[in-house]
């Protein structure tokens, strides 16, 4: 079975959602055979490569009231946070933007598959999140993303070019295509399309669904001697 | 996409059958990522490790009419294989069992996964009826699988032990669990049951509709809001 995200480094919605589904994987029986990829998507594509701001202040600016009112939004989420085992210190966080973060999840799928790209958003998230570290910055991006597992010299030659820019925009466009309007976005089985934090019981349900849609008993489209010879216990039909 | 075959390696329609299937996918446009697992049945599991009779002998005493009638009916599907492209020399193909093969398919589904296994299977198939070989026979099995690419050393270690016998007996009780009553017995998706060595045609109408059903658009099972709050352009819900 197999889980495609849709979701930013710098969404507080999308780590969220990520341990509510951590949890629902946590107990679901077929759990061994699920593959995550995980997908880039630009919440806020004008944020600067160079921080200016925290978000806290970035959010009272777009919505007034000041920092104090971005600061009392991020005390919201944060007790959302909090509710999944997580400690963050998101009033820290700066307002940048994430297209080299993204070009290096890709890259992790690239050179580990999926098990290698988990670990680098884990890695990116908690950095954002947990931590405040700048996420658009070099220095920092190459920090946390070797320590998940990714080789130096090749996390610098994406920094250094383009690279992967072009998956990025593709998984951009395809969220966009299944009528994503934010994110996270998750799609189970390329078949259930869940938008949002949704509570880890409706994980949990949707995972069921998809598992006992995708296996059901075989249909017999076709029977033996009507067009396609078999050999069986009595011989071959020749 | 995923196509699982129940065949054995002594069976002459699950070998056509390959043929037409392979035919069907050299057509099918999204053939690069078709996985096909090979999956065990014994035909025949009566018969012998060190072979008594050719297999035209053995159909003539079960079917009567001696050893001429058992070359007539390997005179008739050797013609069919003629037109997949195949020479055969079954006439000299001898009763064999097939246990040890098997096991060493699982071996090979293990070691190398699909594309090894692939390998194999067509090597055993082609020892047994392009070239007639023994293929219960250990040093002719060890030499048919190692030029496929299997290690001499695990094959050894399957042959001297019962290794993957287990998996052989799970192999052909789930195709009973399916209602196969002959192999070849091909499942794509593991939704589209297929009995019999049918036209490629008939494979191509199969391969098209599963990969059609397994490519929906995608269906909402939330909706953002409902429960599951999320990020999107106009900032988090918080």
């Amino acid at each position: 079975m197999r889980i495609d995200i849709w979701s930013d480094v710098v969404c507080p919605w999308c780590f969220i959602g990520k341990r509510r589904l951590e949890t629902a994987l946590s107990t679901f029986e077929h759990a061994d055979g699920v593959e995550v990829v995980w997908h880039s998507y630009q919440l806020d594509p004008g944020a600067p490569a160079t921080p200016v701001e925290t978000v806290a202040e970035a959010l009272g600016r777009k919505y007034g009231g000041g920092p104090d009112a971005g600061w009392a939004m991020i005390d919201r989420v944060e007790a959302v946070a909090a509710e999944e085992g997580m400690l963050w210190r998101h009033h820290d966080s700066l307002r940048v933007g994430t297209m080299d973060a993204h070009r290096l999840l890709h890259l992790a799928l690239h050179e580990g598959g999926p098990a290698l790209q988990g670990r680098v958003k884990e890695a990116l998230l908690a950095a954002y999140f947990i931590d405040a570290r700048n996420v658009a910055d070099h220095d920092e991006l190459r920090a946390i993303v070797t320590v998940a597992g990714l080789d130096a010299a090749a996390v610098d030659g994406v920094l250094r070019s383009t690279q992967y820019a072009d998956e990025v925009w593709a998984d951009i466009e395809q969220a966009q295509g299944f009528g994503a309007t934010g994110v996270p976005f998750v799609v189970v089985d390329s078949k259930f399309g869940i938008s949002g934090a949704q509570p880890a019981e409706t994980f949990t349900q949707v995972l069921d669904r998809a598992w006992s849609e995708s296996h059901p008993a075989v249909e017999l489209v076709t029977t033996p001697g009507a067009g396609g010879d078999a050999c069986g216990p009595d011989g071959c039909a020749i």
